[in-house]
């Protein structure tokens, strides 16, 4: 079986324009036969198998024009890397491995051309990366800039690392560092060109970087009872981690890994511990240790730092030390779209 | 490994009232362990494994407020039912078996109490209906409601039916009756109250049904060349079969099966035609099969008629053989968002 492209039918009733070019530059020597897809974009559907052994991992994820991303700010190239980015940073959180991904795009007619060349160089920069290839989807006409990345993953049966496996009494850890996406993004508002030279918070938040291999290395070792990628902030996900293991937390202001302070940035410190608390878009991941096999855990695992911020309780209730010795309930303050429209 | 509903963590960052409606009318009893799913709404992805000989089909559709449902006009029970309805039809028109699926819901403030509980009412109808189980999703606020269903099927290796197998002099198919659906929605713009009983013709319209056992009997018997649903109209979906391909066609009007005139309608014998040839969102299939096969199959399948409606042909160019013996060629005038908004 083979997908034929000269009939650029992916997905229905689109316009020719917009069909020709999400083909042309996504489709091709993107669909690798490693991948697993037999039948790629151009008929009704696509055609994958897992490896023997192997089960598959599928998510889905928005990325909204006013919700998730804005039309004059963001990049278009950083429109296209991040919906597939953060779609793999939950193939990231389960231990997977990425495998192919369909893409549903709806774009006005006035983002037929330069936009949507951009955006789809962006989605294939990150397509190969990740090393995972446009399989299909779906395209069509709309006023405002829709996507949806549904991603696919692989992951050895029963090694996947599910929200609902801490123990109380279990390490809590962090990957990376928490916050510098919001700072950035925060950057991002405040510039009136987004086209200088992004700082390093502002790659971060353009341009994340799913934690594959790392989340891949705690799976293939069995070291971690619970994980989780942190997109909505630590104040946020990780009362949903808890709540899935039916535990509580106790984290430690002082052991937040932070961003790092820049010369010539104005920032408190309290500015970087909320970032860091409430921020989204970190795509790190949260994830949780049995006390006893901690000192197998190394301080870093593929380049990326790892801190122990805490641990799990029996009493349900998220806790947080603050440097000065009081012990507060930290409330979720994170990105949640129905509290407040911030992006 | 089992899914957690007490975290409600169905998608990121959304509002409490949407995930607990989503995960109790969505979830538990739904997802049942025959469709392949361990590991289903609540945790960062689903985890899905398909039967050992068996591929996964992968498939997406939009499902937009505005270009593809009217938030007025179309009962909410009628858009849960067809947003899975649509991306099933392309499950069928590979000869697959849906398993389970992902929901992308973004929907308005205003519209979290009885629009959403209908909407999911008529979702789950149709997941019971068809046997595909939801698995997982994503949910976000926006001021219009937006649908991306991604649908998940099973089909036994190299049995899937592509658009290219089609070869010159094959004869060429249709399942059921082609325009129903555009009467339907004619109907329903013209009606000042869409809460009337529906037609027919409505019916189908509103409440779609792929014809998954008809596919997978045509697949499991090997004697279509090539298949695709019809979901923008016969003039449009036509041409994408046969330059896949690489054949022409010709088709004759007196052959094709109009809808049936009922009672009390003023429609004249033409727009019938016209429905038939134009009309988008039938979901019936169309296939060819060898000349040589044609007497194998049976006049009804898994109870819907299939008629013969012409052939293919070496010369590539689609024509239409008028009931008064003129041949003219056939354009493509069906549903396509960038050429004109109809709905």
């Amino acid at each position: 079986m083979k997908s034929n492209h000269a009939t650029l039918a992916f997905g229905r009733g689109t316009e020719d324009v917009l069909l020709e070019k999400v083909a042309s530059l996504l489709g091709g020597k993107n669909q690798l036969p490693g991948a697993g897809v037999s039948l790629g974009i151009g008929d009704d559907a696509a055609i994958w198998r897992p490896r023997p052994g192997y089960e598959a991992i599928l998510t889905c994820d928005w990325f909204l024009e006013g919700v998730h991303f804005l039309r004059e700010k963001h990049p278009p190239d950083a429109v296209g890397w991040k919906c597939l980015a953060r779609a793999l940073s939950d193939v990231a959180a389960m231990g997977g491995l990425p495998r192919c991904f369909l893409l549903s795009l709806a774009v006005p007619e006035t983002h037929l051309g330069a936009w949507l060349e951009k955006f789809l160089a962006g989605l294939h920069r990150a397509s190969r990366r990740f090393r995972c290839y446009a399989a299909g989807g779906d395209t069509t006409r709309y006023q405002k800039i829709l996507i949806n990345v549904m991603a696919i993953g692989e992951i050895e049966g029963k090694h996947g690392v599910l929200r609902s496996g801490a123990r109380a009494g279990d390490f809590i850890y962090v990957t990376g560092r928490l916050g510098e996406a919001e700072l950035g993004l925060l950057g991002l508002r405040r510039s009136k060109n987004a086209s200088r030279a992004p700082s390093a918070w502002l790659q971060k938040h353009l341009y994340p970087e799913p934690r594959l291999e790392l989340g891949r290395w705690l799976a293939s070792h069995r070291l971690a009872t619970a994980m989780m990628d942190l997109s909505d902030g630590l104040s946020t996900d990780l009362p949903r981690l808890c709540a899935a293991s039916g535990v509580g937390a106790r984290i430690e202001e002082a052991q937040l890994p932070t961003a790092r302070i820049r010369a010539l940035t104005t920032l408190r410190g309290s500015e970087l511990v909320r970032a860091a608390l409430h921020g989204g878009d970190d795509y790190e991941l949260l994830f949780t240790v049995p006390a006893g096999k901690a000192r197998l855990l190394p301080s870093t695992i593929a380049g990326i730092p790892i801190t122990k911020i805490g641990a799990t309780t029996a009493k349900r209730e998220i806790l947080l030390l603050r440097k000065d010795g009081r012990e507060e309930v930290l409330h979720p303050a994170g990105w949640d779209p129905f509290r407040k429209k911030r992006r």
